[in-house]
């Protein structure tokens, strides 16, 4: 038995008018309509090599990914990657199309995945990065990346690497990426 | 002045270790981290006819729209789009390919249409449709769909419609949406 106290949100109830559990904060009412969030990627690149950042934050501390995060309000999808980019490698894109839009049910992650070559070379590891690095394709460490996702998305873009336009790949997880 | 009291998350604050403004709740600490929501859509056809729902609900009461909706956790981008359509419409559709992806930064919507044929011609009005019928192309009520959205992706699957796969066109909202 715990007598911890229940704070925010915290008991399962169906609101009026709705028609599935959502939880509810005991004390002030408040109602938490949780929905997926999008995850907004970019595979930032420099002529023919990959920039890879070394994660300084949990999940997957110390693997490797392209910049990706959280989309926030008041942006675009594009503008998310692109800042992403920014925070994570202090790197400038051009963010072109999506090529893949990958999910993750069981966390409630849809991914967005872009192309986007750096407007320089120049790149800098942002506060959550411990390393940033230009991979060639070769090198890639391949065993070392954060989340199936990122391989699947570096994969992705080999093969449509001499496409202009290309269908964006749709892919679910059938099985919990982050551990 | 108004001495409303203030519920849930309503007090502007930057957490710990974040970077920007989240309403928090005075009363017990909760932080509500609010992100763009998806909603997932499904263009209903049957043989060259085009389903649609005409709303019972705001915004755009009585105005006309393919099943759409905002995707809930614990289901995939196809399942929320077929959900959404059995729902509103009464159909059971085959979730095909995403033909557009669309967004409207100033209200935090992304959202992802589908191609969807359906397995037979039946329907029937959801809870939240006034009415739902097929149409040929040449009746489609253009000046009275629900949301531009409709109208760009209606126009995108005829654009594409003899292609077996397409890109993903993606498109953001200068303006706001829901008036
Ligand atoms: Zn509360
Ligand atoms: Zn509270």
């Amino acid at each position: 038995m715990s007598d911890q106290k229940l704070i925010g949100p915290s008991i399962k109830q169906i609101p009026a008018g709705d028609d599935r559990e959502r939880l509810v904060c005991p004390d002030c009412g408040f109602i938490d309509y949780r929905n997926p969030r999008i995850v907004v990627g970019a595979v930032c690149t420099w002529e023919d090599q990959f920039l890879l950042c070394r994660r300084a934050i949990e999940p997957s501390y110390g693997k490797w990914t392209f910049p990706a995060g959280f989309m926030e309000l008041d942006e675009t999808v594009a503008q998310g990657a692109a800042r992403e980019a920014k925070e994570e490698a202090g790197v400038d894109v051009d963010i072109q199309d999506i090529i893949g839009i990958y999910e993750v049910p069981q966390v409630g992650h849809v991914m967005i995945m872009h192309r986007a070559p750096m407007q320089s070379p120049f790149f800098e590891a942002g506060s959550e990065s411990l390393e940033v690095a230009l991979f060639d394709w070769a090198d890639i460490p391949w065993d070392d990346l954060a989340f199936p996702s990122v391989e699947w998305t570096l994969r992705r873009f080999m093969d449509v690497k001499d496409q202009q336009t290309v269908p964006a790949i749709y892919k679910t997880s059938k099985y919990v990426l982050i551990t």
